[in-house]
């Protein structure tokens, strides 16, 4: 009765599940962009698909009203002019019923089988979408290759394998049998039938629609629900991708492929995901996005099951270093790296004002923040290579709160605009970094200013950094704090702080791993214990109620004789 | 570093851990109040000690205002006199942060360590809590030994394995090592914190205190979370004792004992429930009772997890038999069984108007009805033995409920009023059984009539019997159906329509298992897929959620040489 997609990735299955066990290193997606992996005429051939479907209608053979909506733009200048089928949600609400009820008969194995055949083609279309996720988010194409591509397919892949691990717990029957002293034993078959929630709804994100979207999406098929994939109107393309393939999956697997729709949109469709998230068939929503629409679902969606990534302030406390320079360098990548788009992005830098310790002494405040400054200018003195690190800014949103920003302290490093050496209408912008005093302006540095924006704040010693960094994550929401000492004391206190805040916590980072970035397998990304988001990705918590379990239960004949009287 | 309670107990443990996966019987709590497991004198010590406790303040050293409270009247007839030291929930929320740190410090094999020593020395008190249950919930005697003390402690066991299966899934630390090709890999030390909520609230309800306050309590506890206990102000005395026993532990085991409090009330307790359950420190909440109020707190706690239990209606489907005597015999017991006064007790029986098959060939609906009808009766000819089986009515509301529903239909067996042959002023009211009819009475068999009130209801096939039971189950909750049918077709119809409804199914009780009773470890109590409650008692789901995991990571020497240079 094993499903044959099952067995095909069951070795791979097997591996997952010790590496969340293990959280050592694992990815059986490979991250670099390698013709010897992916083929050698992968990336030529995964550009060209996607630039064959810029000013097209894009292919999709589900419910729609024939009308078709989209109006995505690159933000390295230019219109994707993809026009998608435009989808009525009653009607995706009534085929994903329709759907659902061979799917959810079919079984954990099932779900789990066609999950990870859809994950591996997902991954031979990582060029295609790693275009896609480029030429929406603004990443520079080796961010979007590998975050949109294999690091979001490892994250999927840790969703299926967090909900098999549940599900392989729950036995599919039992013998129960009660002794009754000298009369016969009751003894009765039980029968436990694994039970999806219903419907899912993925509400995505416009700076990692696939990174984000890909754990609620596959964490829903894999526990047998029926999913509408909603992306943000400015990042459709990467996410109507993998719905298609999914589509093809379920096909050739003899399922109805309105398993999983899509539900593109035009931009301003607030009012319709509200309406959407409010319908009583919608059983689970996985959410990325503002603390505000994040919240309303919390608050409002009472019918749901709700999985949400808000707004945070991430933080480093500077107490002691060995080498500044070392540390700054690691600091201004990460203030670079997609121009701080990214939720895991610091923002906030706290530095003693009477500086810190050093291999090589007392280094002054002013000397710290004119290091991470510096290390800035650096990282961006040279356009061509800046911008492969820099990407592109998503929005005009985040460019006016760079001009907003700037009037709000001391200017360390002015954020400038450069020009793309390949894309003449790329929105690039340099990392803005200012200068704050704890004592003055708390009421700015306690919010998220989403984008290339950091502050390097004056405090009056490292145990009111971490009684800042602890107190704002718990307040304010975080999913990063870094720590830079050289004393085994204050780590311990900044351990301390991570947990008052609920925080992940990283130890001086200085060499080739950078607080933004989270491991599928081993790092848990968010905590679920702080404002910046309800949930964890992933663990127990994510998956296990989104499916139940219904018994049933007979008398049967019992297997052992009565006791004899004593 | 293993806790000297977690390895007394670690045998329990893994015996737990085995039945929750393989679902057959087991309990380490012995059922039968037997003077061989429970001493000679276990009876007569804890009948003495709960008369002891009549009538005066309950000694418990936590905080207090200094006054006291509590108005119980056992339903057997006579007020408790026990008055309990009052607690102003400010004082409680603030001691449980007080009593947090240590206690989340310790860590898991603390916890369970400590849930199960308590939990060892509450089953030696099972006599003392009988006696204390019988007398608060109106549940005859072998009833409130039973449920209220060893299959409380079976599911309290129950919660503590399964938050104990996911703990012990969080490695403490990790080496994390992702190479780098020709370069040294990457290398980090990562430490995973297991971080417990804060503080629980556990609201108790009149019926069965322990058994459904216990696993939210053991769940919360076994989490490393703090946990102020609000019982029924009906139903104080066996989660007093509970407490009571709980704090002596934690202060044999070196904790502030004020990780679990009790916060006693006075009837009418509503606004001060309120109040506390949106305290932003209480951050779980765990409910058994009304609709009204556990819709209010998952619509209005969203600081907290909530996990209710509330109404529902639950359903009896009769399509066939062999015998049907033996199964009116059956459905007479669940009816009597502690006046239905269970959650799991059923309301409404489907027989289709045109009669059902049996045996000796088809016996019409009247005749079906009145194999009920007679069996009831005859369980309750004899006052003596039937108040064995009744018990008493909790509270007035059921009285009341019994006199309104009589007017609902033609009675098929009359709610009588009998006197109790060893409490004079015992509240002892035998079960109500109506005729309805599914063509005209769906206003009032769609709601609960919680009590000794059941409706024989006429349909027109066993197919209108299941879509009503499916829907019903679906839309107003339940948490059981019952059917009886001979024909594998209609069990397998019986069994969509379980699925449908979200509800537990028992098919062909005749015998010693009755449709209300659950057995832990191996019967999932609701399913959290229907309004009747929105977790299962217990399962991941019920766990998972009550602690998160906070991580940090330092890099540490690569343990394996770069990769040779291909």
């Amino acid at each position: 009765m094993t499903h044959p997609l099952f067995t095909k990735h069951e070795d791979t299955l097997q591996k997952a599940l010790t590496a969340v066990e293990t959280r050592g290193y694992w990815s059986p997606f490979v991250e670099m962009p390698s013709p010897k992996v992916y083929g050698e005429t992968a990336n030529a051939d995964g550009e060209a698909a996607f630039k064959a479907l810029l000013n097209t209608t894009f292919d999709l053979d589900q419910p729609s009203t024939g009308e078709t909506v989209g109006a995505e733009i690159s933000p390295f200048g230019f219109p994707l002019g993809v026009r998608y089928p435009k989808a009525d949600p009653d009607s995706l609400i009534a085929a994903a019923a329709a759907a659902q009820r061979d799917w959810r008969a079919a079984g954990p194995q099932a779900w789990i089988g066609v999950c990870l055949e859809i994950l591996a083609r997902v991954n031979r279309a990582s060029f295609e979408i790693g275009y896609s996720v480029m030429h929406t988010t603004g990443q520079a194409f080796m961010m979007a290759f590998q975050a949109g591509g294999p690091h979001a397919q490892d994250r999927a892949l840790e969703a299926v394998v967090y909900a098999w691990d549940q599900l392989r717990r729950i036995p599919a029957d039992a013998h129960w049998e009660k002794p009754q002293g000298k009369n016969p034993p009751l003894a009765m078959r039980k029968r436990y039938t694994v039970v999806s929630r219903g419907t899912g709804l993925v509400l995505g994100c416009c700076t990692f629609p696939t990174w984000n979207g890909y754990p609620g999406l596959f964490a829903d098929l894999a526990t047998g629900n029926t999913v509408i994939v909603k992306p943000h109107p400015g990042a459709i393309l990467p996410l109507a991708l993998t719905v298609r393939i999914a589509r093809d999956v379920l096909r050739e697997a003899g399922f109805d492929p309105n398993v999983v729709t899509l539900l593109a949109t035009e931009p301003n469709d607030g009012a319709l995901v509200q309406n959407l998230a409010l319908r009583p068939e919608i059983k689970l929503i996985d959410f990325t996005g503002s603390s505000q629409n994040g919240t309303w679902l919390e608050r409002n969606a009472h019918q749901a099951q709700v999985y949400t990534e808000k707004a945070g302030v991430n933080q480093i406390v500077i107490d002691s270093v060995d080498d500044i320079k070392a540390a700054a360098r690691n600091i201004a990548f990460s203030l670079a790296l997609y121009s701080g788009q990214m939720c895991t992005a610091p923002q906030n830098i706290y530095i003693p004002r009477d500086g810190i310790r050093t291999a090589e002494g007392i280094v002054g405040f002013d000397e710290v923040a004119q290091a991470i400054a510096a290390a800035v200018q650096k990282l961006v003195a040279e356009p061509a290579r800046a911008v492969e690190l820099l990407g592109a800014i998503q929005n005009e949103g985040v460019t006016q709160r760079i001009d907003e920003a700037t009037k709000l302290g001391r200017v360390l490093v002015e954020s400038q605009t450069l020009e793309h050496p390949a894309f003449a209408g790329a929105r690039v912008r340099t990392p803005l970094v200012l200068q704050l005093d704890a004592a003055n302006d708390h009421a700015q540095f306690t919010k998220e200013w989403f984008g290339p924006i950091s502050f390097v704040i004056a405090t009056d010693s490292t145990a009111q950094s971490l009684d800042l960094a602890g107190a704002i994550a718990a307040e304010h929401g975080a999913l990063t704090l870094s720590v830079y000492s050289t004393n085994e004391a204050v780590l311990e206190d900044a351990h301390e702080a991570s947990i008052r805040g609920g925080v992940a916590l990283s130890i001086n980072l200085t060499g080739g791993v950078f607080v933004n970035q989270s491991a599928a397998f081993s790092d848990f990304h968010g905590t679920g214990a702080n404002p910046a988001a309800n949930a964890a990705l992933a663990d127990a918590a994510f998956v296990a109620n989104r499916f139940r379990v219904v018994q049933s239960r007979v008398h049967v004949e019992p297997k052992a004789a009565p006791a004899v009287a004593g």
